[in-house]
């Protein structure tokens, strides 16, 4: 089969996926079709209900990757007169705040380190002492550590303040439950190519219905605002402007496999036994994890680059790409490191098929130790 | 073969793709991976080489519908001291105005009937009697009617007066000569999916880089700042957010099958031959196209709506959808009318078919005349 001899990708996107999603793009849909229209309907309810907010939300998906989401919903749903706080332990926080500075949307940023969890005293603090802060922008799992913040909390504190949450869940949406009961969000924003499975091309917002319905005008973009694409949907089920049909017909696909694999809980079991068993493996070896166990989001993990001189990276790399296994560098600022993902259509075999690999390859380069700078 | 089972898209898009071009979603690329930044590279200068205009120009993607590319590309080439002048004779110039009122750039629109090509008098008295403009915002080819507009008189105009010229040839790029010695642009924008071939979700602009390089911190949008996009791609060949690999896979194949048709020349005679023997085909019925033969594009043609009551546009779509061929509803806003596209992986073949399929549609449906009301 042609799929298999693609390399496998332990990254943060884009991921593998089954060689039958990538088989539901072999389909040219025109996109006032009426399975096109059904596909886009289906797709749509079936993100509320793995969200379990069918009652008081609606979806609405936009072209681009999931940073076009993410610009999108906080365009949206903020205006010249918010005041966002915008929690940060990494790129994809401090992403947030450079789109917040495009669209000249007033924020203040509240900053932990790369591998500390949100600070949720200082959230209270914050919203207790700056009554124009009218929204929290929070990160559900930071790619940039792996780690995952305190969403829960983080929600109850912004419930109880009186502000709106808008949470960027684009890799922990679909594997890491976000029970709408316990987190009072007005938006997450995740993408198709994250926990979903699906072909990267495609992001959503899942808004309260009642915010989005005040939204109109807000958006500074006219492909980026989710209340005109909304609209749009609603009045005849099409897309404003040309829908990507085969990354769509994709993802319809994707979340069939992923409600037949036990939807939330047994996509996220497989993720987190494919953490485990790596993060074990890597120990065996001497490799040490950034976080500690109970800040580790099953989706990908930060290693600390070893100290031994016969480590190279890219060497490192490259060995392992040669034997079908694609890692990431590291994207942290306060340590040297690279990443190893545990999502996408990879499993237990797949993991240990690259644990194999990274031991040959260290034998190969004569590293003695794998243990990081003291 | 499965592809063949799908309608035939005679829309002005989604459009029919070729096999080979969806076969090449079959795979999954790293967006780090050698073989996936040269397929960037290669599209980039394969678009440049179309263009004609590789020593002067730089080609920018960008994730999204063409919209999203001519949204992109008006708002990083401008900036609040602009002032553009906006062609308009369809739906596509009345977008682009649109465009300027999210960013808030100043416009002027120039407005002809949607059967009436640019005005060039017109675009020659505002750019003298109003030095404030600073750009001409043209559409090459207007899909709400089919119209080709002038786009060299107008590009002579614009160099003559010394203001930048921005081209949306959206539906016209890869099949219509758009002589860079002739046409001498700042921007055209186009996508993936019209006559390139290749499927939605990715579109481009080919700009001047002795422009784009005075274009840092124009742009309104993050994600749709071409200048950052080009300054990432250039640094590494890497994408800032993840690009949509499958549809980045399909167009590297479908500019393959470009070049191989023999270019824009090529393409453009396939299309010119579509073109003329549906315009024979539903003449020789009585159906009447809105425009004269020498203002019609080869891309997608509007015919007037037959007067006849027994004609019924949704059962007459219906009908043709039934036996595999997808046309269009009219956009116009002057007359009551129906389209039908040239463009896509279709040639005479299916443009025969799909006058046969009208032939038997308008008999069951028992109308004797296809002429439109008087």
């Amino acid at each position: 089969m042609t799929e298999t001899r693609d390399p496998w990708l332990l990254t943060p996107g884009p991921l593998t996926t089954s060689a039958t999603v990538k088989a539901a793009m072999r389909h040219d849909f025109g996109s006032r079709d009426k399975r096109f229209i059904a596909i886009n309907r289906r797709i749509r309810e079936r993100l509320l209900d793995i969200a379990g907010v069918r009652d008081t939300h609606v979806c609405v998906p936009v072209q681009g990757s999931g940073t076009f989401a993410v610009e999108a919903t906080i365009g949206t749903l903020t205006n010249p007169d918010s005041h966002l706080l915008v929690l940060v332990n990494g790129a994809y926080g401090r992403r947030i705040a450079k789109i917040c500075d495009y669209y000249a949307r007033r924020y203040t940023v509240l900053e932990s380190a790369e591998d500390v969890p949100n600070d949720t005293d200082a959230v209270e603090q914050a919203l207790r002492t700056d009554p124009t802060l009218s929204h929290v922008v929070a990160v559900h799992c930071e790619t940039t550590s792996g780690i995952l913040n305190p969403i829960v909390a983080v929600a109850e504190i912004t419930a109880s303040a009186g502000r709106s949450l808008i949470v960027d869940t684009m890799s922990a949406f679909g594997a890491i439950e976000l029970d709408a009961n316990q987190v009072a969000y007005d938006a997450v924003v995740a993408s198709a190519n994250k926990c979903l499975e699906g072909v990267p091309g495609l992001g959503f917002g899942i808004i309260r219905r009642s915010v989005l319905e005040s939204c109109a005008g807000n958006a500074p973009s006219l492909s980026l605002d989710l209340y005109d694409q909304w609209q749009g949907l609603e009045a005849n089920g099409q897309w404003r402007f040309t829908p990507p049909t085969h990354v769509i017909a994709a993802f319809d696909q994707a979340l069939a496999e992923h409600e037949a694999e036990g939807g939330v809980a047994g996509r996220g079991a497989r993720y987190r036994r494919n953490c485990e068993i790596l993060v074990a493996g890597m120990r065996s070896m001497g490799f040490v994890p950034l976080l500690a166990d109970e800040l580790q989001a099953p989706i990908i993990v930060t290693f600390h680059m070893p100290a031994d001189p016969s480590f190279d990276f890219q060497d490192f790399y490259n060995r392992l790409s040669e034997r079908g296994f694609v890692i990431y560098p590291g994207k942290l600022t306060v340590a040297n490191s690279f990443r190893i993902g545990c999502i996408g259509r990879i499993g237990e075999t797949e993991i240990r098929g690259a644990l194999a690999a990274i031991e040959l390859a260290i034998n190969e380069m004569g590293v003695s130790s794998c243990a990081p700078a003291a």
